[in-house]
C-alpha cells in the first residue's frame, strides 16, 4: 500500500503512506525543506517539482498559474496519493547547505567570508629572507642579522618589537644562513607578547605551512588541517574521545580525574591519544610530516580544556565552581607531545565559566556575535544546554543542564546519534501510525536527540499525549499498550527493528526529554527576564553544535525547546567550536577578540535567585504553560 | 747559608738567601705587599714590622723615628742579614684582600656594595600572598584571581602587566591555593618581556630564594650559590671544564664541535656535565634540593656561551668570525638538563663579538664602566687577550691572540698554575742565583704565567737576556748553559725538583713569551691610537681573570705587557665575570645594563688596518722600542 518517492537530483527514494505529505517524505530521506508557517501553506518556501506521478494538492497558496503548471506545489499541502512520485527539491528550497558546510571540507565558501572580517595575519606566518653576507666590516651575529631583517619585514604590517627565537632555531641558525647563500625562510608566530622564530630553514620555500584547528569535545574530536597561507581547510577528520571509557559525562570524567594523579594523568594522555591519532589518519591522507605543523588553536568546554592542558578539573564540579584558568596561556606541543612540530605554540581558546567554555566563545566569535548591533541569540545543546544572549556592547551567558536525554541517555531506547539512529518520526495524525527515518537507512537500534524531538511534537500534535507528556489512555492503537514501567508507544515492531524486540517509549522518557527541553527553554527565558527583555528583542537564534544541524526548528518550537520566533530568524552553523578555531588559528585579531569575548560575556549562575527555578517549572508541559509565549503553536491547536 | 724568615701572622716561613729584600721573601711566601715605587722606598707602602731578628735597612725613607723604633721597616729597602726574622706584615700593606675576595664568600663586602647601586629586584622574587577566596557571586577563575592579585604586588615595582605561568605551575595551581585556605608563596621572573610565575605553592614560604651565577671558562667553571632574598652568596664551588679533554683552547674545541653532531653534542653534554657536578656539590654542601634553585645567569666567552646553548660555533673561527647570536635568549633549565628547577630561567650575558664574549661584559658590568666619567683600561690575559677602553660615553674593545704562553703553553717547562707552577722567581743580580716558589710549595713541575713574567722581567733586570730576550752568551753563571735548542736558562735544577730534571727556559720560550705580551700591549696601544689618545687620559687599569690576581704589576710593566702608569692606578677584581653574573641574578637592572653594554662596545678587529701589525713589531722588545712610553722602567735602567 506504500508509495515509492525518488526525490531529485539525489535519486534518494523511500517508500510512504499515501496522505503523507511531501515535506514530511522529505525530512524522512533526510532532506531538509525550509518553511516557516508551520505547514499552514501560507510562507511558499516549501516548494518543490513534481516531475513525475502525481501528488494531491490541499491548497495551492500563492503559487502562480504558470508554476502549477510546470509542477510545482507546497510539499507541506502536497500529500503522497495513490501513485509513486518523482520529486525535485530546488536549492532555494533546502535548509541542506549547513550540513554540507560542516561536512565537507571542500566547500568553505560560508568560512572563507568569515575570515574575510579579519586581518589575514594568521598566528604563524612564513617569511622569505635574502640577507646580506656578513664581512670583516659588518660582523653583527646571524641572530642581529637575522632580527634586523625580520624587523624591517613586519614592520609593514605589526608593532611588536620583541622577538623570540627557540634554542632549537637558534642552533641551526648558522648553517641554514650559509647553506643557500644567506636566503632561508623563516616561520614564525607573531601573537602579541609571544613572536618567535619557530624554524629558520635554508634557501626558499614555497610548501604550503599548516595548522590545526581542533575542536575538543566531549564526546567527538574535530581536527581541520588548514593551509595558513591561504586560509583553506585541506582536509579534516574527527573521532571519538577515547576518554568516553572513563565516562560518557563530563562529571564522571572530574570525578576520575580527581580519584589521584593517575586518574588526572590517564584522561589527559587519552585526549591527547585520540588528538595524535586523528593527526596521524591527517598527515597520512595529506602526504606530509609532523613537522610541517607549525600552529595549533583549539577550542573545547572548560572541563576538556583543563583536561587538554593536564590541569586538574576537581574544582569545576564544587561550588562555587571554580575553574583553575579561564584564559590560558599558550603551551608549546612538545610540552603535551602533541605530534606536530615540537616548537609550534598551542593556544586554546579562553573559558567564561566552569560551564561555558571556549567552545563556546570560539562558536560566539564564528557567529561575530561581538560585531553585531542587534540582539542574537546563540544556543548549543548538548547535554549542557549553553547559552548567550547579547550584541556587539553586551553579553550574558548561562549553562544548564539538560541532563543526557537528548544524547540519549536517560531515554529507554535512547541512544548517540549513530547509524541506526532514529532521527526522524512521523506520526499520522489518523491511523497513529507511525514512519520512522535512521542514521545511514539501516534497520532501527534506538532513537536519538533529534528523533526524540520529532517524536514528542508528532505525539503531543496526534494528540497521543497531552500538554504535560502523558499518555491519552483511552486512545485505541494497539502502538499505545501497559508496559513494566505504565504505559508506552511502541515506535518501531520488534520485525521491524535491529534489536529483534519493539523499540518504546514509555511516559518516564517523555518526562526526562521535557525536563530537558524545559531546561534550555527556562534558561533561555532567565537570560531575558535579567534583562528585563523578551523574545520580542531576539534578531536572529544560532544553533550551533553538530545536532543542532539535526533538529527540525517547527517541532522544537511545538515542543517548547526554542523560542517561538519566525523561522528565518534561526540559523544552524553546525560545529561552531571548531569553524572559531580555525578563525583563531587564521587571525591575530580573530584570537584576541576570542579574549574580549571571554571577559565580555557576564556569566549569570542559574542556582542563584529564583527565576530560573520559576521559569523552569513554568517550562514542564508542552509547549509551556504560559501559551501566549507560543503563539504559532496556539494559533495551530486552535485551528485543529 | 740560607736563612729563615718567619711572616706573621701568617707564620709562614721560607729560607732565603741573605741580601733578599723582605718585599721578594714575602712574595716568595704567596703574600702580596704593596708597592708603587718600583722598590726604591720612595712610597712607604710596602711598610712591615720585624718582630724578631734584625734586617739590613739600606734606606727609611719616609718612616718616623717612632716607626724605626717600633720595628718598621721598607720591606723594599730590608733585606734579609744574617739572622733568622719574624716579621709582620700589617694588612694596610697588603694586596691580598683581592683574593680573599675572589676565593672566599665569607668575604663579599666589596661585591654587596656594588649591588647597592642596583635596584634591588633580583631576576627572581617571591610573593607571599593572601587571596580572597571565590564564591558564588565572585566566580573568576584561580588564575585571574591570582593574576589579580600579583598585579596589585607588582604595581607596587613594575609595570609590567603581561604576566606568564608555565603549565607546571597552572597544573597545581587550584590544590595549592585550598591548601592553605588560600595562602600562598608564588615565586617568579621578572625580566622585562618574561614576566613568569614559576612555581606556585601553598602557605607562606620564608625560606631562602636561591639562584646560580655561573662563569663557564675555557678551563674552569665557577659557579656561586645566591640567596636572592639577600644578595648573600651562600657558597661557591668550581671545577675544571670537562671539555678539556677535548682541546685546551677554544679553537680546538670549535675544531671539533664542527667535526659533526656528535663533536658538538659532546662538548654541550661536557659542559652541561661539569656545571652539574658543581650544582652537586652545592647541593650536598647546602643541605637543598635542586627544585631549590629557580634562577641562574651565566657568562662566558662566546665559544663557551654557544656549546653551553648547543649551538654550533663552527663560524667564530672562520673569517669573518660571525657568531651565531650576540644577544642571547633566556632557556629554560629543563631544555638545557641544567640540575636546578626545570622551569627555572637561564639568562647568559650578550657577547660582543667572536672573541669577546659574555664574561667581558660581565666583567665591563661589574667594573662598573658604564657609569665612569674617566676613561678606564679593562683588560682580561689569558690564552686569548681581551681589552676594552672607555666610560659611560664610549666603549671601544678588541681581542689578540696571545698565545698560550701565559697559561703555560709553548714553554718547554710550561704549566698551569697547579700545585708545583712555579709562580714567583727571583734572580739575585750578583750571584745570578735564582729562587722559586711553587703553588702550595712543593717541589717544582714546571712554571706558570706569572712566574714566567716574574721570571722576564728578572732575567732582563740581572742582565741575564737583552732588550730582545736574548741570553748575554758572555755571561758566567752554570745556570746559562748550551742545550739542544740553544741557549737555556736554569731555574731549578734536577735534584731541587719535581720531575727529577733541571727545569729550564730557552730563547725559544722567551720568544712565545715576548710575543704574547707584546699582543697584549699592542692590542692596548691599538685601542688608544684608534680613538688618537695616549696612555696619559687613562684614569684606572682593571686586571681581571684569576691569572690578574698573581700578576706582579711591576714586573708586567717592566717586560712591556701593561702600560707605564702608577701603580694606584692598577686594581685587580679577580673572576669579574662570576662577579657580574651574580649582579645580573640580583639585579634585572644590571642584567639590562649588561645588554646595553653588549651593544654598546665597538668591536676593533685587530686584523682590519695596520695600526695593530705597526704596534705588535714595536712592542717585540723588553719593554718596547719606544722606551719613552715605559719611563719608570727607562729611569731604573738609567740608574743602574
Amino acid at each position: 500500500m506504500n508509495r515509492k518517492v525518488v526525490f531529485l537530483p539525489e535519486e534518494v527514494s523511500l517508500e510512504v503512506l499515501p496522505g503523507t505529505p511531501l515535506l514530511r517524505a522529505a525530512a524522512l530521506a533526510g532532506i531538509e525543506v525550509k518553511s516557516s508557517c508551520g505547514g499552514k501553506g501560507s510562507c511558499s518556501r516549501c516548494l518543490v517539482k513534481v516531475e513525475e506521478g502525481k501528488a494531491i494538492v490541499k491548497s495551492t497558496g500563492k503559487l502562480s498559474g504558470e508554476e502549477q503548471e510546470q509542477g510545482y506545489v507546497l510539499s507541506c499541502q502536497a500529500l503522497v496519493g495513490d501513485q509513486d512520485l518523482r520529486v525535485n527539491i530546488p536549492i532555494s528550497s533546502r535548509l541542506e547547505e549547513h550540513r554540507i558546510l560542516f561536512n565537507s571540507p571542500d566547500n568553505v565558501d560560508g568560512e572563507e567570508e568569515a575570515y574575510g572580517a579579519y586581518d589575514g595575519y594568521p598566528l604563524c606566518t612564513r617569511f622569505q629572507l635574502s640577507l646580506e653576507p656578513p664581512s670583516i666590516d659588518d660582523n653583527t651575529s646571524d641572530l642581529t642579522r637575522l632580527m634586523m631583517a625580520l624587523r624591517r619585514e613586519m614592520g609593514k604590517s605589526s608593532p611588536e618589537t620583541e622577538i623570540k627565537i627557540n634554542t632549537a632555531a637558534l642552533r641551526g641558525l648558522a648553517k641554514a644562513l650559509r647553506e643557500r647563500n644567506w636566503n632561508l625562510s623563516v616561520v614564525m608566530t607573531y601573537f602579541p607578547g609571544n613572536v618567535e622564530v619557530i624554524t629558520a630553514a635554508a634557501g626558499q620555500n614555497e610548501k604550503p605551512l599548516y595548522g590545526l584547528a581542533i575542536d575538543i569535545g566531549t564526546t567527538t574530536v574535530a581536527i581541520y588541517l588548514v593551509d595558513l597561507l591561504n586560509g583553506k581547510t585541506v582536509l579534516h577528520h574527527g573521532s571519538f574521545n577515547r576518554q568516553s571509557r572513563y565516562g560518557d559525562d563530563i562529571i564522571s570524567r572530574i570525578i576520575y580525574a580527581s580519584e589521584d594523579e593517575k586518574g588526572l594523568n590517564e584522561l589527559h594522555d587519552s585526549v591527547i591519544g585520540t588528538i595524535n591519532e586523528i593527526i596521524g589518519q591527517i598527515l597520512q591522507q595529506a602526504g606530509i610530516n609532523e613537522e610541517e605543523i607549525l600552529q595549533v588553536v583549539t577550542a573545547g568546554n572548560t572541563t576538556m580544556t583543563h583536561l587538554f592542558l593536564g590541569v586538574p578539573p576537581d574544582f569545576i564540579r564544587l561550588e562555587p565552581y571554580i575553574p583553575t584558568f579561564s584564559s590560558t596561556p599558550a603551551v608549546k606541543a612538545k610540552d603535551l607531545g602533541l605530534r606536530v612540530h615540537p616548537e609550534a605554540w598551542v593556544h586554546s581558546f579562553p573559558q567564561v565559566a566552569s560551564y561555558l567554555g571556549g567552545d563556546i566563545v570560539s562558536g560566539i566569535l564564528y557567529a561575530d556575535l561581538a560585531e553585531n548591533d542587534e540582539i542574537v541569540l546563540f544556543v548549543d545543546i548538548g547535554t549542557n544546554g549553553e547559552i548567550v544572549l547579547g550584541n556587539k556592547d553586551w553579553m550574558v551567558g548561562c549553562a544548564c543542564s539538560a541532563g543526557p536525554s537528548f544524547e540519549g541517555g536517560g531515554i529507554t531506547f535512547g541512544m548517540r546519534a549513530m547509524s541506526g539512529a532514529i532521527e526522524r518520526v512521523v506520526v499520522d495524525p489518523v491511523s497513529l501510525e507511525v514512519q520512522v527515518k535512521t542514521v545511514n537507512n539501516v534497520k532501527p537500534l534506538g532513537i536519538c536527540g533529534s528523533g526524540l524531538i520529532d517524536c514528542l511534537s508528532a505525539l503531543k500534535t496526534a494528540g497521543i499525549i497531552d500538554r504535560s507528556g502523558k499518555f491519552q489512555s483511552d486512545l485505541k492503537s494497539a502502538r499505545l499498550r501497559s508496559g513494566e514501567e505504565g504505559l508506552e508507544y511502541v515506535l518501531v515492531w520488534a520485525d521491524d527493528s535491529g534489536v529483534e524486540k519493539d523499540i518504546f517509549l514509555t511516559e518516564g522518557d517523555l518526562k526526562n526529554l521535557i525536563m530537558a527541553k524545559g531546561a534550555v527553554y527556562a534558561a533561555i527565558r532567565t537570560l531575558l527576564r535579567t534583562l528585563e527583555l523578551d523574545e520580542s528583542v531576539i534578531s536572529k537564534v544560532i544553533i550551533a553544535g553538530g545536532f543542532g544541524n539535526y533538529l527540525h526548528i517547527q517541532d522544537a518550537i511545538r515542543i517548547g525547546l526554542l523560542p517561538d520566533l519566525e523561522y528565518e530568524k534561526f540559523e544552524f552553523i553546525g560545529n561552531s567550536s571548531l569553524k572559531g578555531a580555525k578563525l583563531g588559528l587564521l587571525s591575530r585579531k580573530a584570537l584576541n577578540k576570542a579574549r574580549k569575548i571571554g571577559n565580555m560575556i557576564t556569566y549569570i549562575e542559574l542556582s542563584v535567585g529564583t527565576i530560573f527555578m520559576d521559569e523552569y517549572v513554568s517550562a514542564l508541559f508542552l509547549p509551556h504553560t504560559d501559551i501566549t509565549l507560543f503563539p504559532s503553536v496556539e494559533s495551530v491547536e486552535n485551528r485543529n
